[in-house]
Protein backbone atom coordinates (compact mmCIF):
# COMPACT_ATOMS: atom_id res chain seq x y z
CA UNK A 1 0.00 0.00 0.00
CA UNK A 2 1.39 3.00 -1.02
CA UNK A 3 1.21 6.34 1.21
CA UNK A 4 3.31 8.63 0.28
CA UNK A 5 4.15 9.46 -3.28
CA UNK A 6 4.44 13.55 -2.94
CA UNK A 7 7.65 15.00 -1.39
CA UNK A 8 8.39 16.51 2.48
CA UNK A 9 5.37 14.29 3.12
CA UNK A 10 5.59 12.55 6.82
CA UNK A 11 5.21 8.69 5.83
CA UNK A 12 2.27 6.97 6.88
CA UNK A 13 0.65 10.14 8.40
CA UNK A 14 -2.98 9.73 8.19
CA UNK A 15 -3.89 13.24 8.72
CA UNK A 16 -1.65 14.08 6.12
CA UNK A 17 -2.42 11.01 3.87
CA UNK A 18 -6.54 12.00 4.52
CA UNK A 19 -5.99 15.31 3.26
CA UNK A 20 -4.74 14.64 0.31
CA UNK A 21 -7.58 12.22 -0.29
CA UNK A 22 -9.71 14.57 0.12
CA UNK A 23 -8.07 17.49 -2.03
CA UNK A 24 -7.98 14.48 -4.71
CA UNK A 25 -11.74 14.15 -4.32
CA UNK A 26 -12.66 17.24 -4.95
CA UNK A 27 -10.68 17.39 -8.12
CA UNK A 28 -11.68 14.59 -9.35
CA UNK A 29 -15.83 15.01 -8.73
CA UNK A 30 -15.09 18.13 -10.14
CA UNK A 31 -14.02 17.30 -13.42
CA UNK A 32 -15.79 13.72 -13.70
CA UNK A 33 -18.91 14.33 -11.79
CA UNK A 34 -20.37 12.57 -9.24
CA UNK A 35 -21.00 9.38 -11.26
CA UNK A 36 -18.20 9.21 -13.25
CA UNK A 37 -15.83 9.74 -10.29
CA UNK A 38 -14.41 6.59 -8.83
CA UNK A 39 -12.49 5.32 -5.58
CA UNK A 40 -10.29 4.02 -7.95
CA UNK A 41 -9.29 7.29 -9.58
CA UNK A 42 -9.22 9.17 -6.36
CA UNK A 43 -6.85 7.19 -5.11
CA UNK A 44 -4.30 7.56 -7.82
CA UNK A 45 -4.76 11.27 -8.13
CA UNK A 46 -3.88 11.03 -4.20
CA UNK A 47 -0.86 8.60 -4.72
CA UNK A 48 -2.80 6.14 -2.27
CA UNK A 49 -4.56 2.10 -2.86
CA UNK A 50 -8.17 2.71 -3.45
CA UNK A 51 -7.94 0.09 -0.04
CA UNK A 52 -6.94 2.92 1.60
CA UNK A 53 -9.45 5.71 0.39
CA UNK A 54 -12.27 3.07 1.59
CA UNK A 55 -10.40 2.27 4.50
CA UNK A 56 -10.62 6.00 5.72
CA UNK A 57 -14.07 7.06 4.25
CA UNK A 58 -16.31 4.37 3.39
CA UNK A 59 -18.57 4.72 -0.09
CA UNK A 60 -17.85 7.39 -2.60
CA UNK A 61 -20.63 8.60 -1.15
CA UNK A 62 -19.40 9.17 2.15
CA UNK A 63 -16.09 11.08 0.46
CA UNK A 64 -18.16 13.23 -1.24
CA UNK A 65 -20.11 14.65 2.10
CA UNK A 66 -16.54 14.13 3.57
CA UNK A 67 -14.68 16.22 0.73
CA UNK A 68 -17.44 18.72 0.35
CA UNK A 69 -17.09 19.46 4.38
CA UNK A 70 -21.10 18.53 4.26
CA UNK A 71 -22.21 18.99 7.76
CA UNK A 72 -24.98 16.29 7.32
CA UNK A 73 -24.45 13.02 5.35
CA UNK A 74 -28.31 13.17 3.53
CA UNK A 75 -28.51 9.66 3.28
CA UNK A 76 -28.10 9.27 7.42
CA UNK A 77 -29.88 12.31 7.03
CA UNK A 78 -33.35 10.61 5.28
CA UNK A 79 -32.23 7.34 7.75
CA UNK A 80 -32.82 9.71 10.70
CA UNK A 81 -36.47 11.15 9.95
CA UNK A 82 -37.45 8.02 9.08
CA UNK A 83 -37.90 7.64 12.53
CA UNK A 84 -39.42 11.13 13.51
CA UNK A 85 -43.35 10.93 13.79
CA UNK A 86 -45.01 11.79 10.81
CA UNK A 87 -46.46 14.98 12.40
CA UNK A 88 -43.39 16.60 13.25
CA UNK A 89 -41.69 15.43 9.87
CA UNK A 90 -42.06 18.71 7.77
CA UNK A 91 -40.60 20.85 10.71
CA UNK A 92 -37.76 18.95 11.58
CA UNK A 93 -37.16 18.80 7.29
CA UNK A 94 -37.12 22.73 7.51
CA UNK A 95 -35.15 22.82 10.13
CA UNK A 96 -32.52 20.70 9.34
CA UNK A 97 -32.34 22.50 5.91
CA UNK A 98 -32.14 26.14 6.92
CA UNK A 99 -29.07 24.81 9.72
CA UNK A 100 -27.46 22.62 6.55
CA UNK A 101 -27.86 25.63 3.82
CA UNK A 102 -28.81 28.98 5.86
CA UNK A 103 -25.78 30.86 6.55
CA UNK A 104 -24.20 32.88 4.06
CA UNK A 105 -20.75 30.59 4.06
CA UNK A 106 -22.04 27.25 4.73
CA UNK A 107 -19.98 24.71 2.95
CA UNK A 108 -23.50 22.45 1.47
CA UNK A 109 -24.33 26.64 0.05
CA UNK A 110 -20.71 27.16 -1.39
CA UNK A 111 -22.37 24.24 -4.04
CA UNK A 112 -25.04 25.55 -5.07
CA UNK A 113 -23.37 28.74 -5.16
CA UNK A 114 -21.08 26.94 -7.61
CA UNK A 115 -23.72 25.24 -9.57
CA UNK A 116 -24.87 28.53 -10.71
CA UNK A 117 -22.30 29.88 -12.62
CA UNK A 118 -20.30 26.99 -13.83
CA UNK A 119 -21.52 23.60 -15.60
CA UNK A 120 -19.47 20.87 -13.97
CA UNK A 121 -20.49 21.95 -10.64
CA UNK A 122 -24.11 22.16 -11.45
CA UNK A 123 -23.83 17.97 -12.72
CA UNK A 124 -21.71 16.96 -9.59
CA UNK A 125 -24.48 18.66 -7.40
CA UNK A 126 -27.35 16.85 -9.58
CA UNK A 127 -25.66 13.87 -9.74
CA UNK A 128 -25.40 13.60 -5.84
CA UNK A 129 -28.71 14.80 -4.99
CA UNK A 130 -30.36 11.72 -7.30
CA UNK A 131 -27.94 9.63 -5.50
CA UNK A 132 -28.00 10.69 -2.09
CA UNK A 133 -31.51 12.15 -1.51
CA UNK A 134 -33.82 11.04 -4.24
CA UNK A 135 -32.82 7.56 -4.70
CA UNK A 136 -34.14 7.17 -0.75
CA UNK A 137 -37.34 9.56 -1.54
CA UNK A 138 -39.87 6.78 -1.20
CA UNK A 139 -38.76 6.05 2.30
CA UNK A 140 -40.48 9.60 3.21
CA UNK A 141 -42.74 9.78 1.03
CA UNK A 142 -45.50 7.13 0.44
CA UNK A 143 -46.80 7.92 -3.09
CA UNK A 144 -45.19 6.72 -6.20
CA UNK A 145 -44.21 10.31 -7.50
CA UNK A 146 -41.79 10.71 -4.30
CA UNK A 147 -38.98 12.03 -6.15
CA UNK A 148 -40.96 14.45 -7.79
CA UNK A 149 -42.13 15.65 -4.16
CA UNK A 150 -38.92 15.36 -2.59
CA UNK A 151 -38.19 17.79 -5.55
CA UNK A 152 -40.74 20.08 -4.79
CA UNK A 153 -40.10 20.41 -1.32
CA UNK A 154 -35.90 20.84 -1.69
CA UNK A 155 -36.79 23.66 -4.11
CA UNK A 156 -38.78 25.56 -2.06
CA UNK A 157 -36.36 25.23 0.82
CA UNK A 158 -33.29 26.34 -1.25
CA UNK A 159 -35.36 28.86 -2.63
CA UNK A 160 -36.14 30.33 0.68
CA UNK A 161 -31.87 30.00 1.61
CA UNK A 162 -31.18 32.04 -1.83
CA UNK A 163 -33.74 35.07 -1.03
CA UNK A 164 -32.38 34.67 2.66
CA UNK A 165 -28.69 34.37 2.63
CA UNK A 166 -27.64 34.87 -1.34
CA UNK A 167 -29.82 37.86 -2.11
CA UNK A 168 -30.40 38.79 1.52
CA UNK A 169 -34.23 39.66 1.17
CA UNK A 170 -34.95 41.27 5.01
CA UNK A 171 -38.57 39.55 5.05
CA UNK A 172 -36.98 36.10 5.03
CA UNK A 173 -33.41 36.98 5.84
CA UNK A 174 -34.46 38.89 9.72
CA UNK A 175 -36.47 35.69 10.96
CA UNK A 176 -35.02 33.15 13.03
CA UNK A 177 -35.35 29.49 12.39
CA UNK A 178 -38.51 28.60 14.49
CA UNK A 179 -40.36 31.49 12.65
CA UNK A 180 -39.30 30.31 9.50
CA UNK A 181 -40.21 26.59 10.28
CA UNK A 182 -43.84 27.81 11.32
CA UNK A 183 -44.10 29.33 8.14
CA UNK A 184 -42.88 26.35 5.41
CA UNK A 185 -44.07 23.52 7.46
CA UNK A 186 -47.67 23.28 6.37
CA UNK A 187 -45.96 23.80 2.64
CA UNK A 188 -43.46 20.78 3.37
CA UNK A 189 -46.17 19.17 5.17
CA UNK A 190 -48.44 19.23 1.87
CA UNK A 191 -45.66 17.85 -0.20
CA UNK A 192 -44.66 14.90 2.15
CA UNK A 193 -49.00 13.95 2.66
CA UNK A 194 -51.39 15.56 0.62
CA UNK A 195 -52.76 12.40 -1.45
CA UNK A 196 -52.86 14.21 -4.82
CA UNK A 197 -50.99 17.80 -5.19
CA UNK A 198 -52.65 19.46 -8.20
CA UNK B 1 -27.28 67.80 -25.14
CA UNK B 2 -24.04 65.98 -25.76
CA UNK B 3 -24.46 62.58 -27.61
CA UNK B 4 -20.97 62.19 -29.25
CA UNK B 5 -18.00 61.65 -27.25
CA UNK B 6 -16.38 58.42 -27.83
CA UNK B 7 -14.61 58.88 -31.36
CA UNK B 8 -16.31 57.46 -34.17
CA UNK B 9 -19.79 57.22 -33.30
CA UNK B 10 -21.82 59.04 -36.19
CA UNK B 11 -23.15 62.15 -34.21
CA UNK B 12 -27.05 61.72 -33.21
CA UNK B 13 -27.58 57.97 -34.23
CA UNK B 14 -29.92 56.95 -31.66
CA UNK B 15 -29.10 53.53 -32.03
CA UNK B 16 -25.30 53.92 -31.13
CA UNK B 17 -26.60 56.03 -28.15
CA UNK B 18 -29.03 54.00 -27.15
CA UNK B 19 -26.21 51.10 -26.77
CA UNK B 20 -23.87 53.52 -25.18
CA UNK B 21 -26.50 54.25 -22.61
CA UNK B 22 -27.30 50.49 -21.95
CA UNK B 23 -23.67 49.81 -21.48
CA UNK B 24 -23.16 52.72 -19.08
CA UNK B 25 -26.41 51.35 -16.95
CA UNK B 26 -25.53 47.94 -16.95
CA UNK B 27 -21.72 49.19 -15.35
CA UNK B 28 -23.39 51.81 -12.91
CA UNK B 29 -26.20 49.25 -11.46
CA UNK B 30 -23.23 46.78 -11.42
CA UNK B 31 -21.02 48.99 -8.99
CA UNK B 32 -23.26 51.20 -6.96
CA UNK B 33 -26.69 49.04 -6.70
CA UNK B 34 -29.74 49.64 -7.86
CA UNK B 35 -30.41 52.34 -5.30
CA UNK B 36 -27.19 54.53 -5.21
CA UNK B 37 -27.69 54.03 -9.15
CA UNK B 38 -28.94 57.65 -10.74
CA UNK B 39 -29.65 58.46 -13.97
CA UNK B 40 -27.69 61.44 -13.65
CA UNK B 41 -24.48 58.85 -13.21
CA UNK B 42 -25.17 57.06 -16.14
CA UNK B 43 -25.30 59.78 -18.58
CA UNK B 44 -21.82 60.92 -17.36
CA UNK B 45 -20.78 57.72 -17.92
CA UNK B 46 -22.18 57.20 -21.38
CA UNK B 47 -21.34 60.97 -22.31
CA UNK B 48 -24.87 62.06 -23.02
CA UNK B 49 -27.10 64.12 -20.98
CA UNK B 50 -29.33 63.06 -18.08
CA UNK B 51 -32.48 64.43 -20.01
CA UNK B 52 -31.65 62.33 -22.80
CA UNK B 53 -31.59 59.07 -20.99
CA UNK B 54 -35.32 60.02 -19.20
CA UNK B 55 -36.20 60.61 -23.09
CA UNK B 56 -35.04 56.79 -24.16
CA UNK B 57 -35.40 54.74 -21.54
CA UNK B 58 -37.87 56.70 -18.73
CA UNK B 59 -37.37 55.99 -14.93
CA UNK B 60 -34.14 54.11 -13.14
CA UNK B 61 -36.54 51.02 -12.98
CA UNK B 62 -37.12 50.97 -16.80
CA UNK B 63 -33.67 51.23 -17.42
CA UNK B 64 -32.63 48.56 -15.41
CA UNK B 65 -35.30 45.77 -17.23
CA UNK B 66 -33.66 47.28 -20.60
CA UNK B 67 -29.87 47.12 -19.77
CA UNK B 68 -30.74 43.56 -18.20
CA UNK B 69 -32.61 42.22 -21.15
CA UNK B 70 -35.72 41.23 -19.13
CA UNK B 71 -38.57 40.47 -21.27
CA UNK B 72 -40.62 41.86 -18.63
CA UNK B 73 -41.00 45.38 -16.44
CA UNK B 74 -41.91 43.19 -12.67
CA UNK B 75 -44.00 46.78 -11.98
CA UNK B 76 -45.89 46.35 -15.47
CA UNK B 77 -46.31 42.45 -15.12
CA UNK B 78 -48.09 43.32 -11.25
CA UNK B 79 -50.23 45.92 -12.98
CA UNK B 80 -50.95 43.57 -15.57
CA UNK B 81 -52.23 41.04 -12.90
CA UNK B 82 -54.48 42.93 -10.81
CA UNK B 83 -56.71 42.35 -13.40
CA UNK B 84 -56.62 38.87 -13.71
CA UNK B 85 -59.14 37.07 -11.87
CA UNK B 86 -58.67 35.61 -8.41
CA UNK B 87 -59.21 31.97 -8.89
CA UNK B 88 -56.77 32.78 -12.29
CA UNK B 89 -53.94 34.44 -10.82
CA UNK B 90 -52.08 31.62 -8.89
CA UNK B 91 -51.74 30.00 -12.63
CA UNK B 92 -51.04 33.10 -14.29
CA UNK B 93 -48.12 33.90 -11.81
CA UNK B 94 -45.98 30.81 -12.46
CA UNK B 95 -47.07 30.77 -16.10
CA UNK B 96 -44.86 33.92 -15.96
CA UNK B 97 -42.64 33.22 -13.70
CA UNK B 98 -41.84 29.85 -15.86
CA UNK B 99 -41.26 31.58 -19.04
CA UNK B 100 -39.27 34.28 -17.85
CA UNK B 101 -36.94 32.66 -15.69
CA UNK B 102 -37.13 29.03 -16.90
CA UNK B 103 -34.72 28.91 -19.88
CA UNK B 104 -31.09 27.95 -19.00
CA UNK B 105 -29.86 30.96 -20.81
CA UNK B 106 -32.60 33.97 -19.75
CA UNK B 107 -31.23 37.26 -19.20
CA UNK B 108 -33.81 36.98 -16.10
CA UNK B 109 -31.96 33.89 -14.87
CA UNK B 110 -28.97 35.17 -15.60
CA UNK B 111 -29.35 38.15 -12.82
CA UNK B 112 -29.90 35.37 -10.29
CA UNK B 113 -27.15 33.29 -11.58
CA UNK B 114 -24.70 36.28 -11.16
CA UNK B 115 -25.94 36.60 -7.18
CA UNK B 116 -25.11 33.45 -6.80
CA UNK B 117 -21.26 34.28 -6.19
CA UNK B 118 -20.82 38.39 -6.75
CA UNK B 119 -21.84 39.99 -3.62
CA UNK B 120 -22.46 43.35 -5.68
CA UNK B 121 -25.04 41.43 -8.33
CA UNK B 122 -26.48 40.18 -5.40
CA UNK B 123 -27.34 43.73 -3.44
CA UNK B 124 -28.11 44.84 -7.07
CA UNK B 125 -31.10 42.49 -7.23
CA UNK B 126 -31.94 42.64 -3.87
CA UNK B 127 -32.91 46.47 -4.16
CA UNK B 128 -34.43 45.80 -7.41
CA UNK B 129 -36.48 43.33 -6.04
CA UNK B 130 -37.66 45.17 -2.78
CA UNK B 131 -37.68 48.44 -5.75
CA UNK B 132 -39.62 46.62 -8.35
CA UNK B 133 -41.89 43.85 -6.89
CA UNK B 134 -42.33 44.59 -3.50
CA UNK B 135 -43.43 47.38 -2.74
CA UNK B 136 -46.22 46.64 -4.92
CA UNK B 137 -46.84 43.51 -3.17
CA UNK B 138 -50.30 44.79 -1.55
CA UNK B 139 -51.82 45.04 -4.54
CA UNK B 140 -51.69 41.38 -5.34
CA UNK B 141 -52.02 40.03 -1.37
CA UNK B 142 -55.01 41.76 0.55
CA UNK B 143 -52.93 41.12 3.88
CA UNK B 144 -50.43 43.13 5.93
CA UNK B 145 -47.68 40.51 5.68
CA UNK B 146 -47.97 40.69 1.83
CA UNK B 147 -44.47 41.49 1.49
CA UNK B 148 -43.92 38.75 3.13
CA UNK B 149 -45.91 36.24 1.47
CA UNK B 150 -44.58 37.33 -2.26
CA UNK B 151 -40.86 36.56 -0.54
CA UNK B 152 -42.33 33.10 0.22
CA UNK B 153 -43.72 32.61 -2.98
CA UNK B 154 -41.20 33.75 -5.12
CA UNK B 155 -39.03 32.03 -3.21
CA UNK B 156 -40.34 28.56 -4.12
CA UNK B 157 -40.85 29.53 -7.71
CA UNK B 158 -37.45 30.54 -8.23
CA UNK B 159 -36.17 27.29 -6.57
CA UNK B 160 -38.14 25.21 -8.78
CA UNK B 161 -36.39 27.35 -11.88
CA UNK B 162 -33.10 26.37 -9.96
CA UNK B 163 -33.86 23.10 -9.87
CA UNK B 164 -34.81 22.70 -13.66
CA UNK B 165 -32.81 24.90 -15.00
CA UNK B 166 -29.54 25.44 -13.44
CA UNK B 167 -29.03 21.84 -11.61
CA UNK B 168 -31.30 20.10 -14.55
CA UNK B 169 -33.28 17.50 -12.07
CA UNK B 170 -35.21 15.59 -14.37
CA UNK B 171 -38.09 15.19 -12.23
CA UNK B 172 -38.74 19.13 -12.81
CA UNK B 173 -36.77 19.56 -16.27
CA UNK B 174 -38.53 16.97 -17.96
CA UNK B 175 -42.29 18.45 -17.38
CA UNK B 176 -43.83 20.97 -19.55
CA UNK B 177 -44.81 25.00 -18.45
CA UNK B 178 -48.57 23.68 -17.74
CA UNK B 179 -47.93 20.19 -15.85
CA UNK B 180 -45.90 23.01 -13.43
CA UNK B 181 -48.47 25.15 -13.46
CA UNK B 182 -51.13 22.74 -12.34
CA UNK B 183 -48.42 21.22 -9.64
CA UNK B 184 -47.33 24.65 -8.14
CA UNK B 185 -50.26 27.29 -8.57
CA UNK B 186 -51.79 25.77 -5.43
CA UNK B 187 -48.89 26.41 -3.42
CA UNK B 188 -49.10 29.96 -5.13
CA UNK B 189 -52.82 30.39 -3.88
CA UNK B 190 -52.07 29.56 -0.75
CA UNK B 191 -49.47 32.51 -0.30
CA UNK B 192 -51.92 34.78 -2.21
CA UNK B 193 -55.15 33.57 -0.50
CA UNK B 194 -54.60 32.00 2.76
CA UNK B 195 -55.83 33.71 5.51
CA UNK B 196 -53.06 32.26 7.82
CA UNK B 197 -49.80 30.86 6.79
CA UNK B 198 -49.39 28.99 10.14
Amino acid sequence: MTVERKPGRRPGDPAVTKKAILEAAREVFSESGFERATIRAIGARAGVDPALVHHYFGSKHSLFVASHQLPVDPAQLIAGLVTVPRDELAGQIVRLYLTTFGSPGSPALSLVRAAATNEAAARMLREFISDALLQNASSLVPYPDARLRVVLLASHLIGVVFAMAVIGLPEVADRNVEELVALLSPMVDRYLNAPDLT
